[in-house]
């Protein structure tokens, strides 16, 4: 891909992260490439499906969060790097809730997406874990429980979900060997 | 109320319990009676409805709960209280899927249990809370928290929920004061 091809879709991506938190998934495309900078022609080339840039935007997001996890090793002690990733990765699932119906809308579009999320989380929480010398349960099994916690964003505010996950997660500083 | 109409009561309320969980809240009215040792007539003169009969089983069973907070509290630690009510609490919920079906079907027949629910476990819960000095979060939290928590038993099966409920309940005493 050439450099300015390159910048136009990081630009798009950038912008539909943003478009999606304030107007949601279905936000129209020209409120995305007019923040972008670009024109229409240039979304729908890389997206030509709406499901095809919701899925751009959280495999990045997901990305951002797996790669957070070596940046807090390294700033942090295990227990405090631990909680950390688990309030950046439970952040992105409470402030998302436009993903959660898309993954649930049953398109073969997304079909990869849950594999995805555990594939790129999954070992950046378990290697936090080990480090922290938390067995109480399965990388896997906490990012569930963390999804489960932060389902509730809609229902029960933001409040209550910090709250939640904030108890969790001492719960797994409690289990430190 | 007779004594031995009294007796019957309680011997449908026994046997509707076990059955409920054996063959689920849509049982034959007949497999509870069998069991029970009483007619038919008996069943439907208490209980008209099938929403009837699972209401009074689901009140006893949240009074059960409600009541072993004072037990747990005079024979344990204020922390081990509070973890064994939570166990206890949870198990109610994590037994029960059944339940949790007949509580989403939208009849109003079971549309005051919500709130005896919380009006039972809430103050039973507080109370534990007070005593070992856990004061993260309010205990209507908590309760639906331990809920969201064990959803997932019919989908990731009891080991998860007990190992992600044992868990959040370190996060509680974790945070004790």
């Amino acid at each position: 891909m050439r450099a300015d091809a390159r910048r136009n879709l990081e630009a798009v991506l950038a912008a539909a992260k943003t478009v999606f938190v304030t107007s949601g998934v279905d936000a129209p495309a020209k409120e995305i490439t007019d923040l972008a900078g670009v024109g229409v022609g240039t979304l729908y080339r890389h997206f030509p499906q709406r499901s095809d840039l919701i899925v751009a935007v959280l495999e990045q997001e997901i990305d951002a969060v797996a790669a957070s996890a070596a940046e807090l090793a390294s700033q942090h002690e295990p227990a405090e790097a631990l909680r950390r990733w688990f309030r950046g990765y439970t952040d992105l699932l409470a402030t998302k809730p436009g993903f959660a119906k898309a993954l649930h809308s049953g398109d073969p579009a997304f079909a990869a997406l849950p594999g995805y999320f555990r594939e790129r989380l999954g070992p950046a929480l378990a290697g936090l874990l080990e480090a922290a010398g938390v067995r109480a349960a399965p990388a896997e099994d906490l990012l569930y429980a963390g999804a489960q916690l932060c389902s509730a964003v809609a229902t029960r505010g933001r409040d209550y979900t910090d709250r939640m996950v904030a108890i969790f997660v001492d719960g797994l500083r409690y289990n430190m060997e």
